[in-house]
């Protein structure tokens, strides 16, 4: 996305932190007053978000010297960025640029992890399908959908959709409205631009099925157990469905997430990716006047 | 905050996840259709956020049946709402709605746990306190800041500072900068709105003592660990220092929370009520057809 | 899409004709007379926007009583909508109500047309493969894709891409950049999210077999001849690619498309259909006051 | 228009084509991979719009190098504009740059081509008004008014009002409210600010004759014949009103409006040129790595 | 201008003020308490903004009973509107409404006074031409134009120009940079619409000839005394430049305004209408509960 | 406040001003002619707004080179900025400009003079409480609160609560809704943020006492003459009340103010500082082309 474009993004998150103004740093601080700063890690974990922090201190008129980038594995104490300028900009800055980057590093973290511990399984069971993606789900905090779909995707994660324009994705509530599994596709097919996949949702064996027969590019797995998702994966692919993908969604969680490492499934969806986030820790340090 | 301005930025929500609109619920729900659906909490808590998802259904022109309030503790499986009008809006409301929801309920839920604990502890203890107040702080999720204090004072808890520009609150890196304890209150004091109050951090029980002779309204104790914050506070109260208020700040989790309960202090604040959420489980069902 | 947020686009468009507010309405006509106009053809063709000038029309505060729906053939003279309400707000609508229906009825109308001729010519020759669709592409008036795509496909056509970020379309100038069609795609391949489909545009016939063995989803065929495109389309479902989507764009007008009907392809994507817009002719008159 | 606003308007319009991102470009292209490209010409024509392509390609941070000017006649592949940068923010910009090319040379080239036409039979005939102008009206794209009428500037043509506020303009819908032309130009005169002009559209000659003895600074014959236009013209400069500007509209096309030519009129208005746009065929091709 | 346009500047105006909400009336009074108020006129004057009043109130979903209209002389204790509704809300419009309200009534109050003291002057003297309007400037508090200007017209002036796209207006500024005032009324002859008029302003008697010999619709008479401006008038008049109108501008004031009473002019600007207003004093009253 | 936010909000209030942009220096003055131009001061004041000033002109490309400095009293005929750029780019912002700089410079001439007339009387009459600040309301232009809060602390006095969020204000209309003072004050301290102060306007010396008692922050004495407010300070200071605030508001003008300077208050807050500016006489001179 076009610099300008999240700068405007994140000088938005600074209006709704700033009121009038800063009148501490106003009290306080000289205008002319110059300092440099340091971003630090106050605990391990994968980087994200240091692109925007980036932009939205050079939007703000302070010099920046990258010590990082976003993927990065990051260690505590270490200095992720420096900042040079007026030391009421960086003190108005400060707040807005850790809460979006604590949030973006603690969601590429736990993806990191995830997807790491789910590599190791697969390696060590010598899986015949070693790209099972670990993807992110529409649960995100409102407003925030770029910023957290792009820290999973730094953590090595599958941001899934990004909107609701970007592929037909059936759920349990359509097929309540729109009836059978077969009929809903069959819809989907004929009033959806060739540009989409469509992606539906069941909760039988039976219905994961007839979802492939009726020509779903993706099927999702809602709530199956370990042993069922291997159980229709195997079904399917024998039954000649070797392309159509399927994804398992529903209560998973880091605990139970290797269990699924066995299946012939291509997706692993966890909703906690982005909407129960755990902060990465991390500071600003006035160093120096200069 | 009058429920316009509020409707305006939950709509810019619902366009951040909206695209050109739901192409699943266009190729396969009539525009005519009209159905119910039931919010229904999927695990126990402190519900907030239903004003707001009321107030986001109706913007839409959607029907809604109050069953819940904000602060009512919900249980498993409980209708917080139901919502009635054109399927394809329901649809397409969703998971907005959900994410704010379930994000507000759960900042209320971790507040009200936690504040709760602390009642319990300072009732058994025969503290002479009974009135620390478990507050927030400012981080955030970017753009949420309303939200999440809201959420914040649903579940009991103080909001602390709203804006950069409600209270002078004067951290390391301001000390760092304009100097010594005492400089500093009294720059603040001098170029400050009398209708604002002017808190301090500190970070020794020396800077506590020089805090409260310098007029500080509030005196952040940062990472003092329980018995200091104890020790400090008696050292003020029987230097004559019996209104300032002070405020433990900084590592302080659910784990540790209770042992401040005997220390004569009025405020404990805990980024990770906004910083770390953890989602509350709620869900949107399509009943049935009207 | 939302009634309301669509509301919120249309009552920027009036802004942006506005200025200060309608001088020669407010001199003439007293802000309490009620008047009713009626909007009407004044050609045949294809409806498209009666549902947005409906809603601008309600946004001002005026009833409607709609005589016609979106995707209804409509002949000269007919009223297709009728408003009633302060005369002065009737006139200030008036040019943008019918800016935007003209412009979407007629790229509804153009649409409709080539469809209805191509659909005609594939009956009558035969055709095995009834479906080709008529696409548009991303080639708009700035600022209005959603409604000229909405335009589109109540025309019958197929909207394509609504975004730079809902399928990934490698295009020559990608190709230029990142390398042979087979690396493209396989870098499309690792790291795009599963969830869009691939397309890439050729020039050659041995490049469009490449990107079939490359996993495209869909092969654009770049200004291919009707001839060239029928014999690329015979070589690769030959080669087994059957299930591959074949699009030919590039210098197809209203005058060549039928030739290209002959060809086992899929889609035809015309850029003149949303770029080269003639307005269907349509006008607004008070009728009487009431 | 100052560049800031102008800048800011051209941003908006990329949003819309943007989505979360050019996932197409991030997939197949490092982001440090600096590229140039020329923006080049397909057919001949008027050229407007390249001031508004150099600001949104410099908003972005891309460097150009201008090889044209607006108003300029361009010829089939002349390269128009060079750009060079990141690949990716080429690519990202290169539709919504093309689209507001396209569009505004398309409606220069319109003017242009009829202003010259005119001209030329105006100095074949000898005529003895060889300040016809030919305007343009406000039925334009919505939201591009500023471009639409810039464009008809650029391409020989007046702009006729920009918004509702800045001249009055009495039409039948306003006679059928507001009574005969005397009293609505009476009416006009008492309430509107002395710095507009006011303008009265007519269908009879006879009207014409007391719009010009009620003051009215333009008239517009509405839909009149050539053969009409010219009698009433002839009638109103003997009956003293030289001054008063005369204005057709209404019907008039390529096709007839030199027939007007011989009228003693000032104004030929075709709306037409805004709302039945040709675009100018431009693209942008990547010509090297730098 | 549409009441749905104004609503949303009226909406921005209170949100400026409204930061994340008011605390005072949050802490005090319960959300369902219904009350009624009474917007009191606490001195004489020419009432504007009651319809901007009505709006923002109805906005937040109180009722209200309109007991004036603008342009009406109010008196001191006179009740101008009562709002029935939430009482949080009435408190939350309360200053945002006043503010408006009494800027627009200062505004009006100004002009309707100015406006009678000359219309009776003109009346004792037997005035040959009675219609000498008192105009605005475009001397206004940023981002009020569109208010300060409806005032000024409540009041009984003339809006003079809205926008800098309205009207041409050549100052001293242009005239020290385009040559001589021939020169400057040829190039704005031929460079602007037929549909705007050409003011320009003169700071010597020949001048304003000239520039009546050069066409312009309006001459501003900067800083004439009214003894100059009723010489020049009479020069010009005696030339037979009839039609033209003659504005005065410049130092003029409410004490010196009636001087220029005797001079054939048509406009008399004042800057102060709206640079320096008085607000009229209004308050809000709660009544009584409902 | 950071530059670039600022910067929004002045070229928001340029685009009001704007419409599709200057017609009068497009048709006058050459796109790259370059010029310089003065900012003058036309009378003697208090200068604010001229770092308002020099953010617009540069966000619009103009070169500046600043003379004075906030605060700084000049003097009439003093250059207070000087910009160098594109003439039309001068042209454009002129008025947006001198608009704001000249309202700005009005309020804190206006503050400044006050303060400086209380500071002399409080010298000459050996007053124990030299400390009275003046303070400004929320009485201020739509919009406009930022900016006439700056121009207040310019001129030296106190902004007083930026927004109806940062202080809790307890009125007489909250007063009539919630009981009596004592109520009022617990229920604001129970349901209030402790970072909040709390202010309660009282109209009888009897609830200032309770006021005090009931442990507020601030007291408001409302409409009390200087006598009353003199006597009721001495009261509560008798009682112990050493602390409190108290602060006159109500009726207070230029003429009165000095009266209040016996009492022992620390603030005397008067709406007129911005809801009633005199507009400080600042003009745009060009002096030369480069």
């Amino acid at each position: 996305m076009p610099r300008q474009i999240v700068e405007q993004k994140l000088l938005n998150f600074l209006t709704d932190d700033l009121g009038q103004g800063d009148i501490t740093a106003t009290a306080l601080i000289p205008p002319n007053l110059v300092a440099t700063a340091h971003v630090i890690a106050k605990e391990n974990g994968t980087l994200a978000g240091i692109e925007e922090a980036t932009i939205l201190a050079e939007a703000l008129g302070l010099k920046t010297q990258t010590q990082t980038t976003d993927g990065q594995q990051i260690h505590q104490n270490q200095i992720l960025l420096k900042l040079t300028g007026p030391a009421q900009t960086i003190l108005v800055a400060e707040r807005t640029l850790l809460n979006l980057l604590s949030r973006m590093s603690g969601i590429a973290t736990q993806t990191h992890t995830l997807t790491q511990q789910l590599q190791t399984t697969l390696t060590i069971t010598h899986n015949n399908n070693p790209n099972i993606r670990i993807a992110a789900t529409r649960k995100s905090a409102p407003g925030l959908l770029y910023f957290d779909k792009k820290a999973v995707l730094i953590g090595g994660g599958d941001p899934h959709r990004l909107h609701l324009d970007d592929m037909v994705l059936i759920k349990d509530n359509h097929l309540a409205l729109s009836g059978s599994v077969e009929e809903a596709l069959k819809k989907a097919k004929t009033h959806t631009s060739f540009s989409k996949k469509i992606e539906i949702e069941v909760t039988t064996p039976e219905d994961a099925l007839k979802a492939a027969e009726g020509g779903a590019d993706i099927i999702m797995l809602d709530n199956f157990s370990p042993q069922q998702a291997k159980e229709t994966a195997q079904t399917l692919r024998q039954a000649g469905h070797t392309k159509v993908l399927l994804e398992v969604s529903g209560g998973i969680t880091p605990h139970n997430l290797l269990e699924y490492a066995n299946a012939d499934i291509n997706i692993i969806s966890i909703g906690g990716l982005t909407h129960s986030v755990k902060a990465l820790d991390i500071s600003l340090e006035i160093v120096k006047n200069v």
